[in-house]
C-alpha cells in the first residue's frame, strides 16, 4: 500500500549555450513534471531558454527558475564568495528574466531551484542561504523553493513563509544519515536503469531509500531529480517513469 | 509663447560594471525625469542596477529598460548580426530582469530605450527593428519605446500599437534633415553648457533646433537625452535643468 | 595517377565550455593531422583547451589557433562590427594565450584558422581581413593562415608574406564557381560517410570536387576540414581516413 | 643614511573594459616604474590592454602580468573555488596573452602579480597558491612574482626557483605584525598625500613603516604599490614620486 499516488520528477534543462545543447530537452519534457530551467547565468542563452520554456508550456510541465552563480565558464559549479546583496539581486534578476520568457509563452515561473555550487553552498552557508531566500522573496513569497532536505536555506525559507520542496536524487547513493555520497567516492552514482527505477519507486511509495550500508533512510521528498545531461539520460528517465506508472504512481507536479 | 510647459530629460544610468561606475547616478537622478537603466547585457551588474533603481524610485524618476546587445566587452557599441528570434528573446529577457529589480523597489519598467549600436541599427535594419519591437510587445504592449525620430523601429512599434517617444539630444549637432552629425565629424558634440542649455530650452519651447548650417529643424521630441558619462556631465545637466526652470519649463516624464 | 600522396585533415576542437564537450577531441585526434584549437573567445576554457593541446601534442597532431569573435553566447557565429584595431589585438591575444598553453606541453601554435563568422567575413570584408592578418603577423610572419580559397584575407596574407593554406570541406556541397552551397539550401551538407570519403579522396588525388550541377571544380586545397561536432563525426572522419589510406594517400600536416 | 637609493613603484593599469577607463594609465605611466597590466580576465579588453602596453613600452616602464580570476562582473574581487588545474591553466593563458601583446610592442612580460581576491587567497590557500606558481612556472621560471610578504605562494615560488618580490602598499595602514589593516576598519586607507609620501620615503630608505599603534614594522619591500583607480590617484602618486626624488631616492624597477 503506497503512501503516495503521485510523485514529481524534475530535471535541469535550458542549458544550451552557444548553440550547443547539454541535454535533449524535448525528450525530457515528455517524461518529467517539473523543469528546472537555466536562467542565463551558469548556462543558457535567452532564445535557447525560451525554446525550452515554450516546449515545457506546450506539455504542461511546470517551470522552475534554476538560478546559479554568474559563472558560465565554470557552469556554476564553483563556489563564489559573493556579498549577500550581490547574490540576492542576481537571484531576483534571474527569476525576473525567466518569468518574462515564461509569460510570453503563457506560463510562469512556479518555483525556484538553486543550481550547482549555489545549491550545495546554501545547505550550510548562512549568508548566502539568506541572500538566496531574500532574492526569491523579493520576487514573490508564493514561490516554493526546491532544496536538499535539512539545509540552512530551508530554515530561512520557512521563516520567510516560503514553501520548501524537499528533493531526492534518483541516481545518487545515500549515506545512512541521509546525505549524498560524494561524487568523488566510488558508487556515488547509480547507472543501472532498473536499479534507479526501483529506488525512485520506493522513494515515491515508502518515502525511503536504501543507504549504501543497507540501512533504510527516511526521505521526505516531494520531488525526485533525474539527470538530463548524460548520454543515457532519456533512457534512464523513461525507465523510471515506466516503473512508476506500472506501479500506479502518477508523475505530477508538487504544486 | 511656449508650446510646451514640460519636457522630459533622460540619461543612461546603471552601467556600473565590476564595481567601476560610468556615471554619477545619484547626482544625475537629482536632475533628470527618466532614467534609461542598463539591464546587464551591455553593462551593469544586478546589484549595481538595483542600487540605481532604488535611488530612482526614491526620487520618483521614471525607469526605462536600456536594452542592448549582449556585448559587455564592446559596451554594446558594436553591431552584432543576431537572428531576429535571438534578439527578440534577449530584449524580453532584459526587460523582465530589470522589471523584477524595479518591482522589488516599488516601481516598474515604464518604457524601453534601445542602447548604442542597437539603437542606431534599428533606425534602418528591418529585421532587428521588428525583433526589438517583438521583444518589447511580448513583455507588454503598454510600454512606450524611445527612439530616434523616423526610425524603422518606430514604424513597427506603431503597427504593434506601442507608443513611440521621439528623442532629441541635448549636446549633439544636427544636420538640416534632422539627422545627427556623425561623431566622426568636428563639432558633432557641443561642450559649452550655456549653448547646450539654450538648445534644450528651444527644443522644449519651440520644438526646433538650429542645424549646423543655421537652418531651423523641426523636432517633435518628447524627451531630451543628456549624457551622464563624461566628467562634466552633472554640471552640464544641471545647467540645462536650471535654464529650463528659469524659463518656466518643468522637467517631467512624458508619461 | 595521383597528384598528392598526402593530405592534411583538420577539425575544430578544444571547444569544451563549462565542462560540456562539443566534440570527442581524443577520438578525433587519433584521426586528423591538424587541430584547430579554440582560444577561449568563441568557446573553450583554458583547462579544457590545455587538455586538448596535451592530447594533440602526445599524438603529434599539429596545433592551429582557431581565433574567433569574443562572443561565447553566439559561439562566434554572428558577425560583429569590430574596429580593426580591436580585432587585430583580439587575434594576437588569442594566439598568444594558446601558444603559452601549447609551449607548456612541448609544442607550439603552428598555424591560424579564423572561426565561424570571422572566417566567413574576411572572405570579403577588407578592414576585418586586414586586421586579422595584422594580428597574426604581429605574433609571427612564419604562421600560415588557413582560409577559404580566394578570400580577401588571403590576398592580405600574401602581401604580408604569410603562407596561405587553402581549405576544402569534406562534407559540404560546392557551387560550380567553387563557393560553398549555403547551409540554408537543401543538400548543403553531405551525410553519407561513403560519399564524403570519396569526395575527400578525389580532393586529395585530383585536386577537384564535383559541384552540385555535376561539373568539376578545381580546388587547390592543402587541407580538408572534417567536422568534429556532430553525433556521427568520429565515424565519418574514420571512414574518410580509411578511404584515404586504402588508396595510398597519407594523412599528414601541410607543414 | 638610506639603505636604498632606488625603489620600485607599481600600479594596477590596463583595466579599461567596454571603453570605460578605471585609471588614467598615461599619467600613471609617467610616474611609476612597474605596471601591473590586467590580462582580460578580471578586467581589460585586448585593445585597451595593448594601448597601455604600448604606452608603458614607450616610457620604459616594466610590464607585469596582473593575473586574476575569470570574473569581470566581480572585477576579480570575489574568491572563486577553482580546481588547481583550472587555475594554473588560466594563469598561464593570461600571461601568454599579455606577453603576445607586449612582444608586438617590443617588450615582454617581466613579472607576475596576482590580482584582488586571488592575491589575497594565495597568502594562505595551499592549493591555489601552488596552482598560481605552477601556472607561472609553466610559462617561465625566470618570471619574478610579486606577493604580500610571508605568503604561502611565496614559499612555493621559492621552492620552484622563482624570485619573489615583496610588496608594500603606499596608502594602507599596517598592523604591528606587518599585516594590512582590513579595509573594513576605519583608517585602513591613508588619503593625505603628504603622509603617504612620507611613508613611502621611509619604506624606501629605512625599510620600515609605522604601524597604527605607533610601533615600527620592518618591511622588506622591493616594490611599493600606489593606486591608480581613485580620483586623486595621479596627484597622490606624483606627491610620492616628488618626495622620493627630492630625498635622493630613484624610482626604478626591481629587475
Amino acid at each position: 500500500m503506497s503512501q503516495a499516488h503521485t510523485i514529481d520528477l524534475n530535471a535541469d534543462l535550458g542549458e544550451t549555450t552557444g548553440g550547443n545543447p547539454v541535454s535533449d530537452d524535448a525528450a525530457m519534457l515528455g517524461i518529467i513534471s517539473s523543469a528546472n530551467v537555466a536562467c542565463g547565468f551558469h548556462a543558457g542563452d535567452p532564445h535557447a531558454i525560451a525554446t525550452t520554456v515554450a516546449e515545457a508550456a506546450s506539455r504542461n510541465v511546470v517551470i522552475g527558475a534554476h538560478v546559479g552563480y554568474n559563472d558560465a565558464p565554470g557552469f556554476g559549479r564553483r563556489f563564489i564568495d559573493y556579498s549577500p546583496a550581490e547574490l540576492a539581486d542576481e537571484v531576483l534578476y534571474q527569476i525576473g528574466a525567466l518569468d518574462a520568457l515564461a509569460q510570453a509563452h503563457g506560463t510562469r515561473v512556479e518555483y525556484v531551484k538553486p543550481h550547482g555550487a549555489l545549491y550545495n553552498t546554501i545547505v550550510h552557508h548562512e549568508q548566502q542561504a539568506k541572500a538566496v531566500i531574500d532574492g526569491i522573496a523579493a520576487f514573490s513569497r508564493n514561490l516554493p523553493v526546491m532544496l536538499l532536505p535539512g539545509s540552512v536555506a530551508g530554515t530561512y525559507a520557512e521563516k520567510f513563509g516560503l514553501r520548501v520542496i524537499n528533493e531526492a536524487f534518483a541516481d545518487r547513493a545515500y549515506n545512512p544519515d541521509g546525505t549524498l555520497v560524494s561524487r568523488r567516492e566510488p558508487g556515488a552514482v547509480i547507472d543501472d536503469p532498473r536499479a534507479v527505477a526501483e529506488r525512485v519507486l520506493r522513494m515515491a511509495s515508502d518515502g525511503t531509500v536504501e543507504a549504501r550500508d543497507g540501512s533504510t533512510v527516511a526521505l521526505d521528498a516531494q520531488s525526485v531529480c533525474v539527470h538530463g545531461d548524460s548520454p543515457g539520460a532519456v533512457a534512464l528517465a523513461s525507465a523510471v517513469a515506466k516503473a512508476l506508472r506500472s506501479n500506479g504512481v502518477e508523475i505530477a507536479s508538487f504544486l
